[in-house]
């Protein structure tokens, strides 16, 4: 994980100053240095602080850096985040590239509470789960930034969870087939999860052992019935189009998850700024 | 760019599936072939065609694709994008990654296509243009599904424009200082801008030569005025917190071009999917 | 998955012959071609081939190639593998890297078929694992050849499933403390396996409902005992030094898995040649 | 060779870890620290303790390492190798890929530590070397892990020395023609060596003036003659099939190395282990 | 940059000592230190301390570094440039490649220099420019060396400035419509830039708005008649096989910059050599 | 060397159009095609038409490529080099960056001709070496210049030979001991070289067994004298500020090499253009 981010802050960095800050360096002297303050401009709960930490050091391991918040921190518009000293143009050429990387992940971060809170509302132990549909390149980040608003996990890759859809079912011939063909090959500690698009396959899921079964786009009601189905033998996930609005009308009791892929897909990004002062 | 590109397609693919399709692996044979088809699912501006063509050509080069639409086409509900044939194993590895890709860069180009058609509809000569407030590592592929939705773009990178904000002003004692240290350092090609948040900014922008200004936060009316001072001796660019409902009262005569960080921060993703038949 | 391998190639080769295969260079012309044919020299189960075949045509993309046997194929010694034509100094500039994935692949993939063969033997439905204990940068690879030799995967990597040792029970204070911490954190995709010293383990274990219980370092009667108590409740994974010669003692009735770390360690290099016919 | 290594420690990481351990983090608090000792459990000559620091800093800088002994130092089971202290999580997080790297290299030197006694054993001076048997990847590694096991380096590339086997001979027409046109080609500071397979062979080696001779398959008393025939002229290089046993055979007055490829390609693992007490 | 001048070390380091420095390892002990100091032993502008400081640095972190000048100082023969001490292995590992940074980019900062003072004997107010002709993968190096030697900069990509040279002209069908066009794509933050060859072709980019012209292989009398023409409205390139002979004839009142390949593509290494003092 | 090869285009090509070509992209249409062809404008050896064809691939893979002459061919000013047919905007993305390649390989192959010339024509069997003064990131390439021009590889790396200078001496105590300790660390594979200052040197390293002496800075007197010591003993290396002027003076009977740093370091681009011609 280390890695990719490594990489990905590089990368960004790259692409928006490929041969320094022409107008910092025209300006600023080498020698002089700043205090920057990165700000909330809104409610948001803040997420990315480490990695908005190794950009600027990226860019000068010089700058020092002291953080006022943890990640998944509730902030206000106006408090301060983090501020960072030392060599102006150092800072001024890190301030989009770590901005970028703050706002996007305070964005998704702070929608995450939002649906947290949401399902938290309901009363009924039910989990709000991100989804595979996240920015490339971005995946872990992403997932971590769900986790800092207080939701979960789903699976993170193709490779350690076997999840059967309708494609799937089709290609083995039933339900039945498709799962006994997932047990024989799969690793023994990955679980199989079967969506289901009617009682009657979360009938065939049942029998055949799924360990998770995913309701998909059901309604409240026929939700209710698979859960009595089922009757706790699966772990049940409701999916498809779940709103924040629409959370308290899917987070019925016996629902274990809801999985939303909106909080990485389209989380608008948190209104963040970076003021300088001069030393 | 390609080198970026293949790096976070390389990326992507990875992090989704580090050893493969557990489930699809299971299930379906190494040589069983199907065709994929990817939907609009709602009215949309599509882009990334060719990276969604990479991206299945990455996970197997004998898959064949047929594109139906090019970047930067309107599409509706229903509407095939591409289709795709071969090995179902490969073609259930790359979907998610692909519809990724294509679902990010469609959702930016869509929300360039309402911005530029609303700036159109002012029936002024105006530009909306992005900002770099891009995702870390995407740079290049979203300005490019910026342009692709009609909008166009302001600096790539810090490298290659001069942009004296209100931090350089204070450092520099002027904006004359300012403009003349830029001028003295940077490339004979670079363009100097200056961002201004008064008429006397902006008068003294004219004044030093600034080739672009910046009028930041200011009022239909303040702009207006700024628009007759400078009369046509430098460009004119209108920035801050311009929204797709309030385009039309900044696209005013004289004014060049508008900037939206929005576009890119905060686009939600395109509704698209793949749907398998069996060969 | 793709990458990595391409990288390991890259790699390979770069330390190989950083600057050509001097010898060949000097001793062969440009134009000059000659068929080379992969032998096996023992008794062996072949694995490797794909990435052989990536070898050859990452030197030269023009070298053509004929297998003559399929991945987790059963070999005898004089057994051709594949048929290499093409430029004489591409194929002696690949033939040892070529050679060195392919005997390496071969030896775990013997190795392993000898353990599946062990396992099978016991009349026992009982599944042999790899572990963890890979060599760097090749984990992919030494668990697709596992796999080629008949025989199963553990977890691919700390991420995907719960495994909970002495360690981390210690930390929680008892092991229905860290199972309830696992299943509050993890992902509802991630089963909960649970390592275990005695029976009493064994019983704490299955009351926190462990969906895998390892039996460390237990005899053969004392796994018995193990399997009576946890009577289909949970998956029984036996660990710990079991040997080729062993199997046997623990592939016992209601016994699901044992891990045997030497498959991945230890195997030796499978012996094979190629040999050069000029065309 | 340092860039080498940390992309091998950085691809070891990542396929162990791609998003944290799992279980480590939902058990252990972030602050929590732990000394672990990392302990020989057989008797070894250990090699590898730079790398297995490397992966514990990457894993987590702040971790504080003290090392108990030098590559290449003879270990009895129990003898302490090093003492990491700090973060828990971090600590657990890179425990299996530092063993892995340790445990495979300390395998190398253990088996080379055994040739190389064998060597000397013989009274004669004659150096054990090996071979490019080595795991892709792993070449400059697997390298010192001989040297560090008292055994000597051949050729690390092909782009370094001349060896002219039977293809080359084929094709030059003579070994005379293929030592010729080699000299004619490759740097001056390259030694040319032939593979020889009769006497006949050795002598035209001899008059063509290679710097050394390979005898390649050849019996001890056959190598004698070969021995008294280049009456020190050429170096001498007895190959083919040395085992640990017959090293004695082999080790002739006048053979000045002995090849072996077994000491990379099929040395097993040593067995080492880590244990955690919490601080 | 940054990461591109590392990738550049890395690439430097393993290209030159892939497996060590098989000299020093054999002949120096790992504990032993020296000083070594790097001196002219020429009159030269030194640049690439910084890099030549990170090729120290990258092969031994412990290795401390005292400067004595800085870039874009004139040194004469025998003027200490650095002094590095600690481990004498890693000294001289790293020595070749430290020189070669420091010899090619010094040897581009004092051909600049000898340019620079030439232009500025002129009396007139031109700048020397670098062109595109770089090494590739120096890019960046290359042109902060021209800068260090009091030249200037060129566009330092094709994404930044638009350049319409004669291929353009004739496939748009006139200089007018190739700014045109050129115009209604690019960023506004671009300037336009014309090559012309003939005076018509300067009033056509004149009346076509051209920001800058260039005139390219013109001489010194039709530069005049340019200059006269152009009159201030657009900045005036010369180009076109100026040598350091010549400056002084093209530098003529009037014209901005005059660009120059040979800065880059053809300067010869300065001479450096460090020297090593044991402790 | 493919692996560095390709990053080496690709660090050129990113570096060069980080985001496509401007001006090209503004005025042609993606669908126009073009021929180029590539002209030597003075007389030069040429080198580097793979490398060339590559860059241009990696723009384009559907450019189609004819090529006139091959690596080390001796043009006149006018010849045409190769004809690259296909996309005009990826022809002229790729034309400088090809350029960059030929102009630097050519200029290199250009010079090492001009050295072997002047070897030749001493009637004396010598070679003329390049040496490790390479520009970071292009020895492989570099040294492959060389050889196109006629001239010879000295080693590689520092891991592939030993060459014993002053420090090492020092450090060592006598050549006799540098030499000694060298031979028993090194492999078998590695000759041994000293560099000498004085005859006793010499006689010094002849004593030891040295098989290559380097004669460093020796005036043509002392070097007959020195040729007359070794006697044929060892290989004679003729090193230290030989010239184009002067080679004459220093192939002297039984000197082996003459070591030039300037092949490589100092070399100037040779001429060449690329023209383009609508189709």
């Amino acid at each position: 994980m280390q890695t990719r981010i490594e990489l990905l802050i590089d990368l960004a960095l790259e692409e928006d100053a490929p041969s320094g800050d022409l107008t910092s360096e025209a300006i600023f002297e080498r020698g002089q240095t700043s205090h920057a303050r990165i700000e909330a401009r809104e409610s948001l709960t803040v997420c990315g602080l480490q990695i908005a930490e190794q950009v600027f050091q990226r860019v000068n391991p010089h700058l020092s850096i002291e953080c006022f918040c943890t990640d998944g921190q509730q902030l206000n518009s106006g408090d301060v985040i983090m501020r960072v000293t030392g060599s102006t143009i150092a800072l001024l050429t890190a301030e989009r590239t770590a901005l970028n990387f703050l706002q996007r992940l305070s964005g998704i971060a702070t929608l995450s509470r939002r649906f947290a809170d949401a399902a938290e509302a309901s009363g009924n132990a039910v989990r709000i789960v991100d989804t595979r549909k996240t920015t490339p390149g971005w995946r872990a980040l992403e997932k971590y930034a769900v986790r800092c608003g207080g939701c979960f996990n789903h699976r993170s890759t193709l490779s350690e969870h076997v999840l059967i859809k309708e494609n799937h079912i089709l290609a083995a011939g039933s339900i039945a087939k498709a799962v006994e063909s997932s047990r024989a090959m799969a690793p023994h500690t990955a679980k199989i999860e079967v969506e289901t698009e009617s009682l009657d396959d979360v009938k065939a899921a049942l029998a055949a052992g799924a360990e998770v079964i995913m309701l998909d786009n059901m309604s409240p009601a026929k939700i209710l019935e698979a859960v009595k189905l089922i009757d706790s033998k699966a772990l049940i996930e409701v999916s498809g189009g779940v709103r924040l609005e629409t959370v308290k009308d899917f987070a019925l009791p016996g629902v274990d998850v809801i999985s939303v892929g909106a909080l990485t897909h389209s989380a608008k990004a948190a209104d963040l700024s970076m003021l300088l002062e001069s030393t």
